[in-house]
């Protein structure tokens, strides 16, 4: 199992922005949290950081044709209003499961890039990048039951 | 550690509602999943149904009063509208993780139970219970390191 | 044919409550009226009363549980915004008519509950319930047809 | 007893239209079914159909002064937006029953028209012309006791 | 100087309709009052009732083509809605006078039909349409002066 | 008969502002027109400005007191937010005509102030203060008849 | 005098939840102050906690029954909601007056179910127990002098 | 191939109004444009103009029962909200496309009617004649197709 | 103590407006009962009408300055938009009581000073005046107590 | 004549994007068909893909400034909400098409960048982009003929 | 160049409100940092306070009249509604640049009066007075250069 | 002091855009003019133009690794919907003042961007510029001596 983590829109600065709410993590630590979490589970894992939704778009379709089998995403600000990226989202057929580290449902935002995912996990702090991936893992194994059943 | 499972609003009859959406998994089977599934994890859990949101609070403060650990909640009906559960959430110190089988921004609504809830997870079929208790594992292993630092 | 008539939020006071709009009869005399329409139709009826709307939703799967034919239902203060009703009567497959005395789109009000029953009827005062019966009777007619075309 | 049942905007055209929500019953055959079943009441009845609401209004003004007793309706297309026959309807004293063949309410309609009329009626396929003019009949009955009493 | 007094939707029934906020002047009685008020300005007049809106704009090009002078109009039930009427007004070139026997603005309604003409009169009963004509006299003679000076 | 002209909000300047929608009659000039007319009517006609809204208010009350007949004002700016004076207009019994230059209706505004009114007259220009006045005095006229009657 | 003290939704829990707006008086101690300044105004008092609107508006249609002779209420976390308890108090003839502890009008909330009370008071925290009660008492005594007069 | 064109509220003052944004082409003169490209393409055509959407929609299924091959339609002032045509072109299953002279999309307006269209094309002046016939020239096209291949 | 009663828009003319909401008491005989209550509570009065919003204003922040304990405000008319007012009750630290006669609540109605004042009292007639006074003297007493233990 | 056809967000995986909507056509067939269709107008054409509205908007300035006679661009998910892009289309005087594959208006959608372009046309398949192209050279001819004539 | 500034509701008790969004500069400290201000600009400047908006309305035509040759304000409390200055800011034509200390926009709030000055400062605490001042300098010597051009 | 000039979303392009509200001046004269001014204030600027908001995004965090004092930006058509942007304003801790040569709020637009701004200017054309790095400076100054005395 071969899995791509996106990092959207001023994810790159995260540990930097409003610590109250998001912990003081920094991008490169937590990196090595999810590398050492994919390991653990026996996955590979992939990690992509991009401020443009234009990339992220182009990143999402190129691990759809390279046969990554998941993807696991904070698309951070792309969250409030990338069409692009939902619309993404609705055309690949890849397992994807947004994640945010802060439940947004109490901040009142619901993401419009979440309505293209598979699942939407909320909340948890960093953790939410753990689970996240095993979330995916789950979908993926679904996925494949499902194929090798047909 | 200890987890109350609780399922709202016509959870009971699951399996027999909508299953192209929800699947076909009745409430028996899916409460031998749970239970494997903390037994496994080596937590203790609990089960409740109720189509009673009055039930359903006055069991979330006695949880609170008990000393269970953390509550892991599929509130099912409750979520479009149930403003006692949210205040209830806000109120119980415990990590609550609320917990829906499909996508509910990809189908345009938002929880108000969520609003109360620490963490949220949408999607992923009845491995959405599984998922929950892991991140509701998390939830009660952070606020167990903050005690013992405090 | 079995039938069962439930009576909601508030309709136990009917009578009582803005009789320039609803009238003055009260629940015994509706009862009676109701008894006496059902052996005309030679229909066997049932009469249920609960400001609860948990109870209503228990007294649902039950009624689907023990074979009843169809509901009628006058939801009463529920219309306004039970979703855990509206969510239950989409999941039975039970013919369910609900009823109002009064007409609710002159007077600006659409039933939530409404959204999840098969036919609604709205305005005629107590008549409302005969109806009421009356339609649901052809509901489980057609209902019967269709099985034995099957 | 004498009724008006009237047909508005594309309804000379059921049949033809959305066949998986109103059924294939044809505009003619309908016809058949509500004169035999006028029949059985022992009512007269006179059917009309037309696509402008301006021959609506005309029709049904002319009705009142002919001493129609009451008018059953499937306004159609007209339910969406005419102002012109809610006020028209609001004028005249005769009972006027609306009725739909599918539930409004469901798909989120609130008829317009619907609120100029004493009972409006969702839901049944073409079952609901039959108990449509049982309804107006009720009207007409309970109308005539009154005047009977004054 | 030769106006046209149109009434709109419903217009023929006044009298008939909520005597107590429109009064129980009839159609008939109101045209008296009407031309012997024209007669007094020493103006013609023409009257004329529809129920259709499109009646009501071919009517308009008629006495644009014709040469009238100005038109006073209630537009009636057409004011919810029509834009049909609001398009016409907007496109022929002669001084259009909407009147209203109530004051629209105390009820919440905003004519839609009123925003194509030059002027709208609301309240006064059946005065409005004498205040009317003399409304539309003076925007007649304010035009003509226009014309000749230049 | 005695009437009192109020000219509200900012309409000193007039004349002034926007010269291509008012027109570019000075509010002496407006005055002169006024008395003029009001002489030609054998009426009596006293003119006051102000920016204030209390001091408009007052000054309603005052006329009131004194026993002026009726009340003829463009209320200006206010007509955009003054409830104070809207629910001065709904106490007072004089017969109150609102006034303004242009068309509110075409330039998608409806007058708060107005809602209090007994009629309200838009367009016309400043031809809209002479036909104020004749609206007002027919509305005396009709009072005074029904006091006459009673 | 007897007066009813209706706890509502979560407010078994005052004391626990947000105390920076709420302050920290428990149920209990509450229960004392208002049981003392009852006795200090001579009334008879009885105190009822449920976090179900359905038992709330049983018990109010049995206080009504029963002879009380007013409700004083925080209907706690009801107030977001709950149509049923907003009609029952609109059924119920008992003079009822609404309180909560913080100012909702400050926190951009309007209570549903104080649109059914006879008075609503917000803000004052514990002390609104007891203002309410001398309102409801003023409330009764008018009541009684009313009765007295008639 | 034959085709329909079909103007709808107001066309048949095209030229007349808002020249600006229309141009001076007036009806006519559009029909002889019209007849011209249909020559040029070798398509029967035939041009029917009505202000009455009733006439609109009798016209529509006529069509549709004569065998004409596909209707080209601005239906002018009907767009802002004929629901009776709406529904007639979700009806029938001839080829519908809609056109309007200007670019209603950079004037905020989206046309009710054209919900219903196969098609619809906004801007281009009169060219959007042409345009249109071309257009449904290539669904006239498509579906004869398929209906070989089927 | 010493409180400063005030009386916003149109409150003057109370007992002269809706007596069928409002009652018949006018305003000097109010005057008398609020008096008479002060003295029995032992607190010294000033009352202050007026229908400037900047008059209110300056007289609050008066009262601040001479050292008024607290405020009781009907702030009339000006509870439907003084952004004015309610930010002066933000700015001055002095106990406010808004009061209004009627439930506005059940009148649909959110006052906008209301949100800058301590506590608002909605009902009651003119015994609203009443408690308001006790309400006020509740909250100069517990801060006056919050002092002495500073 | 020498054209630019741009293909906006995700329009790069046509075909593979919900087939029963939009088509199976993949890109490279769709580019010949394109210029095909261009060729048999004599037209140059140039065909460009990007999922940056960032690139898009440089593209379009560029093509201004060399001479590109007409953009025909379907803006794919930039439709809904590319500000920047339809400020773009606002500044370049270059006859812009905007086409989209289905019909949007019927699916409740508003194009955002359409509001810039000259034309947009919604429906008829791959077949919209030739009706495009047709449209845009339509528009290139009028603009030359216009200068020829000026 | 002469300048006014002009400060509106509540800017007297600058300083004592919200010190945390606002600062602790009292009026008169801030009266002084604008004459020193002026005076290192070579520009003269008036200071206007008031509570009242009618006072601002006069004194701002005043002003106009008088030959001031621009306006610098801080219309406070007005900002939220008064459509009075709005609309007296769209009269006369001097300069004026409106200031606030906090930037509104990230607060939600968009002034009414601001759409009537020509430039809005928003942000800065006191120094937006100064640079508020030089704004306006700018706009004074950009209209002389014009005047001087023609 | 250092200060970073960006110039957002389709800003290369000004002076050939809407002339008669921005102006006619081209992107290197005004570069040109800010150099200018910069000098004459003794400050160092670099000015830097995109039409990508990931590009701005990442400059700006840039400008905050490098040791810029402050940034001053006309944000231009980002100020329409990029949250990204908002969300980048809200991390870094530079000074931004953003800047827009119209009044937007006599437009009726509300820029999503200004709300991350820490100052947000609106009109003066060009001058909007200077103006800008003028508050921008007293921003970076008044941050420097908190430092200072910290």
């Amino acid at each position: 199992v071969k899995l791509l983590v996106m990092q959207g829109g001023n994810m790159s600065m995260m540990g930097h922005r409003l610590p109250e709410i998001y912990g003081t993590t920094k991008a490169p630590e937590l990196d090595e949290m999810i590398r050492a979490h994919a390991k653990e589970r026996s996955v590979e894992v992939e990690i992509f950081y991009t401020n443009s939704d234009a990339e992220f778009t182009d990143r999402t379709y190129k691990a759809w044709q390279d046969g990554i089998d998941g993807i696991v995403t904070n698309t951070g600000a792309f969250c409030f209003g990338s069409y692009l990226i939902r619309e993404c989202f609705n055309t690949v057929t890849l397992p994807i499961v947004e994640i945010h580290m802060s439940n947004q449902i109490a901040r009142g935002t619901m993401s419009v890039t979440g309505a293209g995912a598979d699942a939407v996990i909320l909340g948890l702090g960093v953790d939410v990048y753990m689970i996240g991936i095993d979330a995916c893992i789950r979908l993926v194994n679904r996925k494949t039951a499902r194929s090798a059943a047909a």
